[in-house]
């Protein structure tokens, strides 16, 4: 047991100067950069300056680089040298529409704070998450004139409508990005007061199923017994994809699945999880899923095949007696390493194929497809990691997952060849995309320290 | 074998009057009585006075009776006397819109005739078919100045529309139309030269199926693999709804089903239907089906039970990766004697509360139903139908049934207590609700032989 603490000349300028660090976050906050408005570019441009200008101010040499959307703020301190290791922190200052605005308590663009919470729309997703980072750096050049590594800081304005112009940046300006490590802040911890590493994300496979059966739809009474219904073959289709212990069972889609290392399984079993408050929160009368898995790792660990949508026939009011011509499923699949969504696409497609029945024609269209990806949970950022998160909150911190996507994760690994650190502040129920989205004041305090601490620690593992 | 024939008298009638007969048929078809539209309301009335005048002008006391829609055109001659059989003639006069109007060949309300076909919109559907009787009581009347039964003709304007004042009207003039049995001439033989007796009708009975899941729709990576998808359960649900050998699964099903007379089976197999024409016309890359039966067997004799329906979470277009919350089925089953609709819908709840997953909460929902018919094949009505046809046509009638309902023929036979004569004169292809409507002038011809022979010979049967 390592006996962690955040470095002391950090923590007491964090301290003497966190009424700053607040009001400075809530000057970001006022600013509405809605980024999948038009009407709010100039406010996302007048974000990405004043993120820009306190990075400035902190002491690093930064620019607003454009891109075919919102500019991109990369921000640099290179005074540790060519030999020194570089860090690349990520985040976005772009935030969700407030839509619908009645259901805020305050305006969603005026923070307030309340029962230990900082009320705004970009507090936690990802302004606050990301500005903790901006006053840990700031620290270290206050207190020392000097950080231990060359840091990066890279802050994009799209994530909230699909970073379509990041991909193509990294890879523009892979040399200048290049770095040892990429930490990102835009996750939750487990619960308040446990520290979490997000430890893997899982891919998607999306495909669209389409059953025709006659050239156009019938009337039941006439052609009803003798010819096949598509949506009743979508139907059987469909109801062949798991078997009885709710295991996917499409052959070989467990081929590329990576067992969970053991050890991690073990700490999500001990994850204080209720299962029936669980259920009672998404209000189904049961919960269902893959057998010999806890919900946990139902949710992180496994894959997944779900229907999004079904379309066939009439869907009005009251009764039409047609024998629809067509059926439309979506399907997608979730992924978990080392699946490989252009693979699971093909055994979806072979899968329809063999078991249509005769008198349909059942075509499977790929539609989306993400890569899952895991951390490797070891090397010095994510030691560094435990250690800043357990310097900071007095606890080491638990390794969790995630069911769904970030597909930029998976880009700044591959592209840049670097290990991400995934360290959220945010909380359970934080309504990130919602009204009401707030960020745990503490969670911001103990942020901006654990990333002060990260930095340190960082050199040191190295 | 019997040798029928058409009396002689009236045969030499009809073929003296028969360029007569068709003039006043054109004039009938140039009525654009469209019932479903209020702009011809007043062609409806002007239809029904010129039917009536007909009637009034063969011999008949004929009267236009209101109901809440269009009117009924009710024509009695009751000449034959107390003691005498009597016989109702239901037909109707209004029509379907006739549009698309630009796929006409020839103005769907000028009629004209191409190839021995009179193409007009109603031309089949029904004034046609209608008016053979008229002029074939009309014969009767002329040559012999008597009919040897009493004849009550019923026309209604509104069998388009779903016939919604004709229950009503026969229940509260039940004994004004008191009558030995109902002649319907408002279907189609199973093949030129092949004059038929529609032996059969399926009924109906429909449900929604909904399941429901969580409360509200979830994202399918935060809780997908952990919750039960409703729309895989409603696919898992209605693929249980058929064996392996096409036969619907629910229990109890097939209970109330009465086997059909061997005879009659035996001929249905005989009949010249070829199933890859069929195939062809329907455009299925196979057909499907119950095991063990024909196609025209499948059709007419057994019961169904198909997905009218399908509808939940993300039908637009490309990718959505949501978790639905509700998933919904409209599912109806073509029924068959003596099948009952409320027992069936009954057995549908039972099936799905079985098989449903636990994860969801399924419910359904009756929205329509109605009784299948089944005609005696015996008798003195039916009897002399057989012989009226083989008079006119020279060949004996086949038995043929129909797939879908006509919820009139029900209503009559329970409410009167008649048994139902269906003899129908239309031919398939005939575009009854289509462009280019039209009826074989032979058919109307024999069918003004047959209608005349038919009189005659109920009055021998009895």
């Amino acid at each position: 047991m390592t006996t962690a603490s955040v470095p002391a000349d950090l923590d007491a300028h964090l301290k003497a100067n966190y009424s700053n660090a607040l009001d400075e976050l809530f000057a970001f906050l006022r600013i509405p950069s809605v980024s999948a408005r038009s009407e709010h570019a100039a406010d996302c441009r007048s974000a990405a300056t004043w993120l820009s200008d306190r990075l400035t101010h902190a002491g690093f040499t930064s620019a607003l680089m454009e891109t075919p959307g919102h500019p991109i703020v990369l921000a640099e301190w290179r005074g540790a040298g060519a030999e020194a290791p570089t860090l690349l922190i990520y985040g976005h200052y772009d935030v969700q529409p407030a839509e619908p605005l009645e259901l805020w308590t305050s305006p969603a663009f005026e923070p307030q704070v309340r029962d230990g919470r900082i009320y705004a729309r970009g507090s936690v997703d990802d302004k606050g998450q990301l500005y903790l980072h901006v006053k840990a750096l700031e620290a270290h050049l206050a207190v020392r004139g000097t950080l231990p590594v060359n840091v990066i800081v890279l802050a994009e304005g799209e994530e909230e409508v699909g970073s379509e112009n990041l991909e193509q940046f990294l890879e523009a300006n892979r040399e200048r990005l290049r770095c040892d490590g990429v930490v990102i802040s835009d996750s939750t911890m487990f619960a308040p007061g446990t520290p979490s590493i997000l430890s893997s994300l899982r891919g998607l496979a999306y495909v669209e199923i389409n059953v025709r059966g006659s050239n156009s739809d019938l009337h039941s009474g006439m052609y009803g017994g003798a010819v096949v219904n598509p949506a009743m073959a979508l139907a059987q289709i469909l109801s062949t994809m798991h078997d009885a212990q709710g295991r996917v069972a499409i052959d070989g889609f467990y081929d590329d699945v990576k067992a969970w290392p053991e050890h991690v399984r073990e700490q999500m079993r001990t994850l204080p999880f209720n299962e029936e408050e669980f259920r009672h929160e998404v209000g189904s009368p049961a919960l269902g899923g893959e057998a010999g898995y806890s919900v946990l790792e139902r949710l992180w660990t496994r894959p997944t095949c779900e229907v999004n949508g079904l379309l066939s026939g009439y869907t009005g009011e009251g009764a039409k007696t047609v024998l629809p011509a067509v059926a439309m499923a979506k399907v997608s699949c979730r992924l978990v390493p080392d699946q490989d969504p252009r693979v699971v696409e093909k055994l979806i497609a072979a899968h329809v194929a063999r078991v249509a029945p005769p008198g349909v024609i059942a075509t499977v269209t790929a539609l989306h497809g993400g890569r899952p990806w895991r951390a490797e949970l070891s090397g010095p950022l994510h030691e560094a990691g435990v250690f800043a998160l357990e310097a900071a909150f007095g606890k080491t911190p638990v390794v969790t997952g995630e069911g769904g996507s970030i597909p930029v994760v998976g880009d700044f690994e591959r592209i840049l060849g670097a290990p991400v650190l995934l360290m959220g502040f945010g909380l359970p129920g934080e309504n990130a995309h919602a009204p009401d989205e707030w960020i745990s004041e503490e969670n911001f305090r103990q942020g901006m320290r654990a990333a002060a601490t990260l930095i340190d620690q960082y050199a040191v593992n190295r």
